[in-house]
């Protein structure tokens, strides 16, 4: 089997889930790990690949057929993919929602210039949830969509818990209110909030001698992150969060909820969702997948940047055409 | 705004559905309904619409960009798509699982002799859920996928009791078994046969002087239809049929069960229903979007047939990819 080349860029949760995926997947080949730590100080899943200092990765172009950068949204992606999408196929997850257009702009001028593909914003959201929001819309053109996440692990939310003083450590858990779930999927049409759609859960590890009042009201009215939403705080000793709180447990469910007939009389509701025991894991799985498009479609001559809205679904699967018009359609 | 033209050739409740879906569509302009009965005795929801004789297709070859061709899986469409392929670009519903290889090479060699693209078995299932078990396959490629049908309503089912001697009327609900679905739901990863999916449903309306007992007999032991099945069957009057049972609901789920890790400890479920009430109409608002992107794919120079797994997303929807991009990524 002619093996696709991956790098992986960056070597945190989602890096190491992009490794498992791709022994997982036969038609992969992991070549090399990019690190800005020490390479010396990565133990890599299997230690026969090389660990490489992230200065030298221009010396691997000829021998990476699709990078995957797996940096943060906030600082190392904005400038990390168009510096990468210069010399190599890229794919990140770049989930700054709002900044999409700027990313993309950015990106495509870089591989334009490098003769590379790029796709950015793969995962689950942006990412599969973006797919069902947009096959809701343009298969029941009459009708709302609605976002749920949860429950699960938010790590924006559990970051700004664990800068507040007198805190050790944070788990924030997003939680789908069931009743607002309920009523659309009951044709209920009306338009709610991010806050009337969610409550949050939070479980804390406090310093020795913190204020567990004061802890508590600073994050209840923590403006953006928890201002507005019915949000629950849990004091837990470090030996409990340990133990109950050490996974990335996340998942989510779109909702399209839609009219159709003569006089849009007759309903039709489109639900997707995804409960997910490691969201690191699961969303590495998608990237894997996606790399194996942005290959092909750059063999093909594709160039520049794409989202995941101008990926065949062919493309992501090391079955034949004919293998999966005879048994997946 | 440029408008795609569409036809439409056969009037049955698919055909009716296309004409609705194409109203409510700014983009899409229905050219003229092309029927093998009397023109004269059609009576389209807009009647400046054209209802033309199907033998006069052919002339309206330079005005209408892609045919959705509505006739039945079984007779119609094994001939008829091949055969209007040779002359436009077309779209279908063809669903019988077993026969998509054969039907697929027979309209890709019309389609490439007269130049043009034409895209098999479109609607949910084919279609929608196909991308489901794709998509889920390519993602989670340690797993399983399980598709259950229902709760809605079997034409096929019900045309099959309605040839029973005795029988006046009858409609046959298809119904996912929830112990099952519960199961997939929590990772259990056997196989199951659709006789432990399903259970069966059937309101029947007898002739005078049927032997009730006899039909109910007939109908539960029918061979590859109903025997194997947990099947109920009711016995009801004309009137309460006509009240009760005179729409067609449908709908389904497709489960995806896998893992991901190292050792494949971690477990991810995605899954994608429907809950539709009106089948012919969704899938309707189904075909019109793939046309949409036939139109497109045409244009730019694709030619023979393909199937949705070909499809780019953005091709189905009338927004700029900025728009997409901005609003639903």
């Amino acid at each position: 089997m002619n093996q696709i080349r991956i790098g992986i860029f960056g070597y945190g949760n989602l890096g190491k889930g992009v490794e498992l995926a791709a022994m997982h997947s036969d038609d992969i080949s992991l070549q090399a790990v990019f690190t800005r730590r020490d390479p010396a100080a990565i133990q890599l899943a299997d230690p026969c690949v090389p660990v490489v200092s992230s200065g030298e990765v221009a010396a691997w172009k000829e021998k990476i057929d699709v990078l995957i950068v797996c940096g943060g949204s906030a600082k190392d992606l904005p400038t990390m993919t168009p510096e990468l999408a210069k010399q190599f196929c890229v794919v990140d997850s770049f989930d700054t929602h709002a900044k999409i257009p700027e990313h993309f702009a950015a990106v495509d001028a870089a591989a334009e210039l490098g003769g590379n593909l790029a796709l950015i914003s793969c995962g689950w959201d942006p990412g599969l949830f973006s797919l069902a929001r947009l096959m809701g819309d343009c298969v029941l053109p009459h009708g709302n969509t609605y976002t749920f996440w949860g429950k699960g692990v938010s790590q924006g939310h559990s970051d700004a818990i664990r800068h507040i003083p007198g805190v050790a450590d944070a788990r924030q858990y997003t939680i789908p209110c069931d009743a607002v779930m309920d009523a659309v999927r009951s044709n209920d049409c009306r338009s709610f909030t991010a806050q009337q759609m969610h409550t949050r859960e939070c479980f804390v590890v406090l310093e020795p001698g913190a204020d567990a009042d004061a802890v508590r009201n600073e994050i209840v009215t923590m403006p953006d992150y928890f201002a507005g939403y019915d949000t629950t705080v849990h004091f837990i000793s470090q030996e409990e969060f340990d133990r109950e709180h050490r996974t990335f447990p996340h998942g989510g469910t779109v909702i399209r909820n839609g009219c159709c007939g003569r006089e849009l009389e007759n309903h039709a509701t489109i639900e997707y969702s995804l409960k997910l025991d490691s969201n690191p894991e699961f969303t590495a799985g998608v990237l894997v997948a996606y790399a194996r498009a942005i290959h092909r479609m750059h063999k093909r001559g594709s160039r520049g940047c794409i989202s995941i809205f101008d990926v065949a679904p062919a493309d992501l699967s090391p079955r034949s055409p004919e293998e999966l018009r005879a048994h997946l359609l």
